[in-house]
């Protein structure tokens, strides 16, 4: 993801992938070692062979006890699916909710703004996509009484099954307070909901007085009541400090799944016979980093510090600096690693992109990439309130293209406001 | 799969993990240019970055390169689809092939029997699976005429338009001559199928006088009547002599398909991204192995040679041994890596299994793996014919371990039979 891999990561892979590296000093004595745990995981020692369909047994044991640190709740491995991607897993989980048809057909409710995987998977698996909108006017909050709306609405047409929350939020970079967390719970208990949580941005929260509040330990912490929903969490190795996206990592605690349901899920998933090892090696690397007092540790810390606080810098910079654009406003980010401006569009910039077939914010991106040489999704490729116009934009850029960037879009933008100025 | 790794392979795989090795002077310098050529093609130098949708452009390159000079037909690198292991490509392909209900819905002819992913994917996706047997008095030919009656009876009730052939054979065993291609690629096109071609077993070939034929090269030596067929063509990076499955890289190759669905099946890959960077380099090293005159030719030479030594020695060695033992018969192994023997079960064995609610060739396997601690899978998981029992065992342990199993197996079926002797 345009940053410096985590040399940890690096070492730990290669002396997986390449054993014969394992003696060879010139590598950290954690770093060996941890490879070495890995790879007796591994069937016949080694990445190259296939792992269980659910996966390594050991890394499975890890995450479990990565997610017991996280939230002080016990882990089940065998609650632990590890996945080619977190992109798999909830394509996955919602092919294992899909039934029906007319209006016994499974509604999957998903944000508005949201990641495009969402309304893809949806289609793909003949659900029925039911939209609630997040509330721009108050940081992209996720407001309870616009589920109650939606699923209100959507019982009209289909059968709501499903309920997505990504948080922190893609595209929109919100982070769920608590008491959010909470409500959407009691929510999903209220309406019969299975909730998969899209928890992928859990290491990415920026903002002062933000915190990650896993949907797992808010649950649990509400008492008997509730901590025994099903429930499903995902995480990746793309994001995080460790942006590890090419090898393809992620997995997903599913949590009170009925058993036979489960073992539905096993056959699933077992049709592809595993997920890519080394990506499963590198989930292991971001849920077990090196520990105070190994050799790494120091190094890794100072590395791990460097990406977030330059993160957490950039989210500050992009955010600040399109509000300080006439026509242009934008949220705090939060978290994650976008920004989701709005922008004002003129009436006759609407009606020229319009005579042209062209979406208006659609018209605006194509127009930001011919002129200027920049590349933004434009905001009706996730989904916003009818006659609002946003772009996506990443904070991955390092600082000084950053700035060129942004200096290169406040030209184009200024430009493009002139000419189409009603 | 059981055997040590090719050396270079995994060279270039740890130099693309971790560049800090690329310096490292005591990695070949083949190894460490390769390493360099694929990172160059990669976003931002790394394979920790997503690549495109449909695979990193020099590692496409290098595929149709490889096709090229293994056919001798050109080969367009637009055509090349990197995935998931073959089986992520395979059901992408069912996919995009499946449509209509009743008399109109897909049906997907596939080989009984068959390697269980075909079965599998075409029950989850919602087709109509179309059996044709194989026919193991020839050594599991393909015989013509059961393709015709197969999709003949198939008409009544559905509509065939894919044609799955695995060459050579999974788990049967068998390499189909240039003559059965040629038979097989007319009949296509006469019943206007698409044709999948599993050919991931393509450098697995043992018995004396079998080559490998692919599909494409024998379509395209028929000349212009047959070189417009639709086809698409499997590899994968966990068979041949690297036998890198943990890594799950794949391809396909697409040929004559009509640019809207091209279109089409580009933006199914795309919602999971991109398959991992890792598994496409993995590829890149089946396809582009070291040549001539390169530092690392002799050893990785003399590692492939062996491996393959190897495993055409046991494919003997496990035939010969199957049919010196009463009550079991095994076909050649000709090519890729199983024996499917028949095993001749007492009338009363059959009985027993039924008073238990299994199948007789389960029945047979469950007392195996209890009495003798061995595993192999029924070949009801496979398909059969009717009142013929299989199991599927594969030739890759080491041929110490072999004998052990053999000799085992040979107790336990001498046993066996004893019991149930009618």
């Amino acid at each position: 993801m345009g940053q410096k891999p985590i040399t940890f990561l690096r070492q730990v892979i290669s002396l997986c992938v390449n054993p014969d590296l394992l003696n060879n000093e010139s590598f950290p004595a954690d770093a060996r070692e941890r490879a070495r745990r890995i790879l007796q995981g591994c069937k016949g020692g080694s990445l190259g062979s296939y792992s269980d369909s659910v996966g390594v047994e050991v890394i499975r044991k890890d995450i479990a006890a990565y997610i017991e640190r996280r939230d002080g709740f016990p882990s089940d491995p065998d609650n632990i699916f590890l996945s080619t991607g977190a992109s798999d897993a909830i394509k996955n989980m919602v092919k294992l909710m899909v039934r029906g048809s007319g209006r016994d057909q499974t509604g999957v409710m998903i944000p508005i703004p949201q990641y495009p995987l969402y309304s893809a998977v949806t289609a793909e698996l003949n659900a029925v996509q039911v939209n609630y909108y997040l509330d721009e006017d108050n940081n992209w909050a996720l407001d309870i009484a616009e589920l109650e709306r939606s699923v209100k609405e959507a019982r009209q047409h289909c059968t709501p099954r499903v309920l997505c929350v990504i948080n922190p939020g893609n595209p929109t970079g919100q982070v769920l307070s608590k008491e959010n967390v909470r409500e959407i719970i009691k929510f999903a208990a209220r309406e019969h909901l299975f909730l998969m949580a899209d928890e992928v941005y859990q290491d990415n929260i920026y903002a002062e007085g933000c915190a990650f509040h896993s949907f797992k330990k808010t649950m649990m912490e509400l008492g008997p009541e509730y901590s025994t929903l099903e429930l499903a969490s995902f995480h990746s190795t793309s994001k995080g400090y460790m942006g590890e996206c090419g090898f393809r990592g992620g997995y997903m605690e599913v949590i009170n799944m009925d058993p036979q349901v489960k073992l539905q899920l096993k056959k699933l998933v077992s049709t592809k016979l595993c997920p890519p090892v080394s990506g499963q090696a590198t989930m292991d690397c971001v849920v077990n980093p090196p520990q105070p007092g190994e050799p790494s540790y120091e190094s890794f810390i100072k590395e791990k510090t460097a990406v977030l606080k330059s993160l957490a810098e950039r989210a500050k910079l992009v955010a600040e600096t399109f509000n300080s654009i006439e026509g242009v406003t934008c949220n705090t980010v939060q978290g994650a690693m976008y920004a989701f401006p709005r922008i004002a569009l003129p009436q006759r910039a609407v009606e020229k992109a319009k005579s042209l077939g062209q979406a208006p914010d659609g018209f605006y991106a194509l127009q930001l990439l011919e002129q200027a040489g920049i590349c933004v999704v434009p905001g009706s490729g996730f989904g916003q309130r009818e006659g609002t116009y946003h772009f996506r934009t990443t904070i991955l850029p390092q600082p000084d293209k950053l700035k060129i960037f942004m200096d290169a879009f406040t030209a184009f933008h200024n430009k493009f406001m002139k000419e189409y100025a009603d």
